[in-house]
């Protein structure tokens, strides 16, 4: 163990009732974003936030982002900005976190008052934002607490970023960033977010890489109004016969994408990368208890991981415009619109996919011979993320879990996106690293949502080990 | 021409502007059945063409149908009972016709009162019920009269049926005609409905068939709950891609029906059918028009008349638990359920129809290999009805046109299904003759629905030379 951190660890233990006690006043903040009666919630939330990193001895700042889009009597939330240290032979590591949370009604399900923090013999702490993403906000003021007492050095130059919008699409987040770049986030060496979490239950995972998404709609009309299929049926062509071929055209039951060329886009899978989904604490079971069947594509854990996290995925959300209520009508719908969306991976580059998306839609309606009229265009697209986890601070975080829980990480992917990842990415032109505190069955937006205490206190030992090995780690690992 | 009717018809000219007022008052009562808040005005419609009635000298009852189902606060209107002459001697022609409305408000974009009866330049007479159905239900009320004020004796012994909820279901009025078949309606010898309209706006029809009607569901299920795309797609077999694959080997895009065997249960088209479609008076800029596009799968008006008419037809309606609404949301729907339905023909029976309906389905998603759950099911069927247009009911019906309009009619079916008309049928025995008054521009559900003073005046001496001829027309014909 690096020396310095025996005395922090032991603090970590000697504090561990009022870290708790700092959640519990968190959890006490329904700082729920979405909803406009408790947006002066998510203002008490950041200035809680604020209170607590000032009194650490931290540089805190609250940036208005201004007034929020289509709601302009609400002022968005501000981000909280903190710097922590400023010592030019340190690295400087920025963290984000978010202060907002989902709703939550006592009424929906929740066995405890979803904003007071609830410890059960199992020392599971329930409460909304526990997990998501209060837990691990807090760690980071934690951690600086813990070595103000223990009286141990903080090894790093530690940049804040906490956000109070994130639940409800970032508002305002990415351009803040982007224009931050050259000022507040200039310094900063390596970036580290703590908000996902384990695949499992049992063992930490550092996560290097995220699927884009880029999200279709394709359009069929033809008659100038919906028909009766009595009066018609059989004269016109009609818009559903055509659309459904179609979109039986883009993906096979097995999962399969149809599309001509778009695997070629996909980079081939290198026997290094192989080797990483063996080791991975994951198994079928955890797959089938996560679907509530056993519908699942792939025989073994390895390809479904593969399937996830680093092969493109196409689903087929549904169908606007055509009857979609229960009972029966017997309509002939005018105008019908399939939507769609393929999960992309490296080196997928967004053009290139709507190029191959557009010609095969078009080419397969040509098929049809139907004079109705098909128009498809992309919704929107999120890039995807990967980065090297043999970066130095990939490699500071596996050591400090090594530290920490005895184990080497899972090194993982995820299917979903976040796009803040690349923003910062982009934005710092740094190392990005996905550090979670929570497990898997932490139930982020569910009702009953917790964070073990175990994953909570060692997840501060974590964290703060991490900025340690982070100091000392050689730049060119 | 024959004897009476010269001074029938002389008489209908002398009482048109009376005619015209009697539709007048009619189209004044709002007797919409579908809201609550006018059922009192439905009520007063059928005292209406009660008073009418009785004044002419007919025998009137008001049936009650008891409470409405669902909606046990509101009386269901009666059925208005009229018999007209009791002659051992006289056929007994049963006629039927409603006297409830749709729904009609001013700002939905009428030109004019909906529930005022305006009359324009060209004579089209505006109003909500003008031809749908009170300006038919009123032409047998006027041929009564008519023959009374011009001494004419009258011809048969008319029965008049006439429902106030015909456009909210029919509410308990299948199960009153087939409790009236040895009673109320035993002596009836042939039955005319007057509720249709002609094919064009110029040429008068006789209508002879309509299709039946059969609704499936067929849902395919998976994951307990809807899944996130991002996390699962790939890794799980998705109920979306086998619907979509499932539903697109039910009908091609130029309409062919793709269930094997289907469409060996189809009545061959014989030489002698073939020979009526070339001389009705339709074409194709007829079907453009209403389509409002030229997305037409056949060539010809001869083929667009027999898919419409003589051939089943399958329609997808939409889907059920899919994302349907505007925007994007990455979803994977754990059930969805795909509607459609195929309109029957002699001489498709539903339960060989079902079979083969359900064998298909169920050996396409075999093909898939999907993990998922598949059921299809019938969710309603209703016969088609073909009656035989050589019938002495349709060769007087014949004669009647020529007589009024100076023309031979054209021998029509529909696609679409009148319940009702089956019902007669099988309650009575008895052949079942459809004689519409109104023209295809009538706007019968529409905005500005109207009917021509000339279909309403010489309509009525349609119907009055139609009682003639069928008392005349022998019954071996």
């Amino acid at each position: 163990m690096a020396p310095q951190l025996e005395p922090f660890f032991k603090q970590v233990d000697q504090l561990s009732d009022s870290f708790i006690d700092r959640l519990r006043k968190a959890v006490a903040i329904p700082s729920i974003s979405a909803q406009d009666e408790n947006r002066k919630d998510v203002f008490r939330m950041a200035q809680f936030l604020t209170s607590e990193l000032e009194a650490l001895g931290a540089e805190v700042e609250q940036r208005p982002l201004g007034k929020q889009p289509g709601k302009e009597h609400l002022d968005l939330p501000p981000v909280v900005l903190a710097r922590y240290g400023n010592d030019k032979n340190k690295r400087t590591i920025l963290v984000y976190g978010h202060y907002d949370v989902q709703p939550a009604l006592k009424e929906d399900g929740w066995a405890s008052e979803p904003f007071e923090l609830t410890i059960d013999s199992e020392g599971r702490m329930f409460g909304r934002g526990s997990t998501d993403d209060k837990g691990p906000v807090l760690g980071w003021i934690n951690v600086i607490e813990a070595h103000k007492k223990a009286g141990v050095e903080f090894p790093v130059n530690l940049l804040c970023c906490f956000e109070g919008m994130e639940e409800y699409g970032s508002e305002g987040l990415e351009e803040f960033i982007k224009s931050e770049s050259k000022a507040f986030f200039k310094d900063t060496d390596a970036v580290c977010i703590s908000d996902n979490y384990w695949l499992g239950t049992e063992k930490p995972c550092l996560t290097y890489g995220l699927r884009g998404c880029n999200y279709y709609s394709v359009s069929v009309s033809g008659p100038a109004q919906d028909l009766h299929s009595g009066v018609f049926g059989g004269s016109a062509h009609e818009p559903m016969t055509d659309i459904v071929t179609v979109l039986s055209k883009l993906v096979d039951p097995q999962g399969n994408i149809l599309i001509p060329g778009l695997m070629d886009l996909v980079e081939p899978l290198s026997e290094e990368e192989k080797s990483l989904y063996s080791g991975i604490s994951y198994t079928m079971d955890n797959l089938h208890e996560s679907l509530g069947s056993k519908t699942s594509i792939h025989p073994s854990k390895e390809r479904t991981l593969m399937a996830r996290w680093r092969y493109p995925s196409l689903s087929i959300h549904g169908i606007e415009g055509a009857f979609s209520a229960p009972g029966a009508k017997t309509v002939i719908p005018a105008k019908v619109i399939g939507k769609f969306s393929i999960r992309t991976v490296p080196n997928m580059q967004s053009e290139d996919v709507n190029k191959l998306v557009f010609d095969h839609i078009k080419s397969e309606f040509a098929k049809l011979n139907s004079k109705n009229t098909l128009d498809v265009c992309l919704q929107h697209d999120g890039k995807w993320w990967v980065a090297s986890p043999r970066h130095w601070n990939f490699t500071a975080a596996s050591k400090a879990v090594k530290q920490v829980f005895g184990v080497e990480p899972d090194m993982t992917r995820e299917g979903g996106s976040i796009p803040i990842t690349l923003t910062f990415e982009e934005a710092t032109g740094k190392n990005v690293l996905l550090l979670p505190m929570g497990s898997s069955t932490d139930g982020a937006h569910s009702i009953n949502e917790k964070l073990d205490k175990r994953n909570y206190l060692e997840g501060i030992k974590l964290l703060g080990a991490y900025l340690h090995y982070v100091a000392e780690e050689p730049a060119e690992a």
